[in-house]
């Protein structure tokens, strides 16, 4: 059995969906796996991790405005308001959504369907350096 | 260490949750592992995986109703609705749920609650064929 | 390829956020995988498991909070009642966040960011007693 570990660093601009796919790809391109699982972690509880349709922007921009309106940036909702009005929100986000992702690879490829990309869900308004595990085990 | 591919497909009729238990047990149980991971994948981003109550089926009827009404089919909501009033609506509740599942086996086993089920949850209005990857990776 | 199962028993007293990483911490250390998989799983589904920030409670309570206003313990909402107000929304909950969670150990550690502590999510109202199966897999 053969693992291997590796870190992506992405840099955000402020709330949505950051395409990673690619990354992983040249993560798993230089690394000749046959068969195995890879375990995608982010560091962090205020963004998060999801699959979703990497073919229309608009996708990518109402899930972001989605997420916006159910969990509002207003401070009288919340108890936890010392770092800012978008961090308790983020923090909900990331609840709702995804801290890791669990891909299978076959025949040295992730099986993915055909629209399927993978993304960071930014949920601060603040620039930030985020920091996404990957742990490739198999043979 | 041994690995295993399968893929359930699965024609859904209509938003709800279809159960997929059996499939996954007769694919278990035609395969002698002992011990380790079975991860399961939906290779879509308009339908998801979740593990529910496999007793009452109105639990199921409530579920599909509570993100039917959290997630409304309104075209005035969102921007992507060239492929249809459910489309980005079954994106948002896949966002959401679950795009995959890790399950540990054990003495032949999953490790399931009594009550656990494994469910597909359909988002979309039309007929589908939905592709689960199953792989499992143990001994 | 070494595999070890061991479970968790959680004693929770009505809605909201359990610590229990240090069960998770003291089940690593007292065995010697250097790298491998955590695969956590909890065995209800009225009860969930997600991994969130370990340093201000009141983040907990925010957390706990907005569940409770977005999905309601009214029982004109739902079908399923017979197991009181509280069981309906607990499954829904439960679908909004995780069944499991998969862990990455490297070196004996597991891959987790500086704030990132893991919880279990109750939904019921009454005392429970929840099982938590954590598998290790690795070398």
């Amino acid at each position: 059995m053969k693992q291997i570990f590796h870190e992506i660093i992405l840099r955000t601009k402020g709330p949505g969906l950051y395409d990673f796919t690619d990354q992983t790809l040249d993560f798993l391109n230089s690394n000749k796996m046959l068969n195995g699982i890879l375990n995608i972690n982010i560091l962090h509880t205020s963004a998060s991790l999801i699959i979703q349709e990497n073919a229309d922007p608009d996708v990518l921009y109402d899930l972001n405005n989605f997420f916006k309106k159910l969990v509002p940036m207003d401070n009288k909702l919340y108890k936890h308001t010392t770092e800012g009005k978008d961090d308790m929100p983020a923090h909900i986000k990331s609840a709702l959504t995804n801290s890791h992702l669990t891909l299978s690879i076959k025949d040295g490829k992730t099986i993915l369907g055909t629209w399927q990309g993978l993304y960071l869900f930014e949920h601060r308004l603040e620039n930030q350096t985020r920091r996404v595990s990957h742990h490739l085990m198999g043979e």
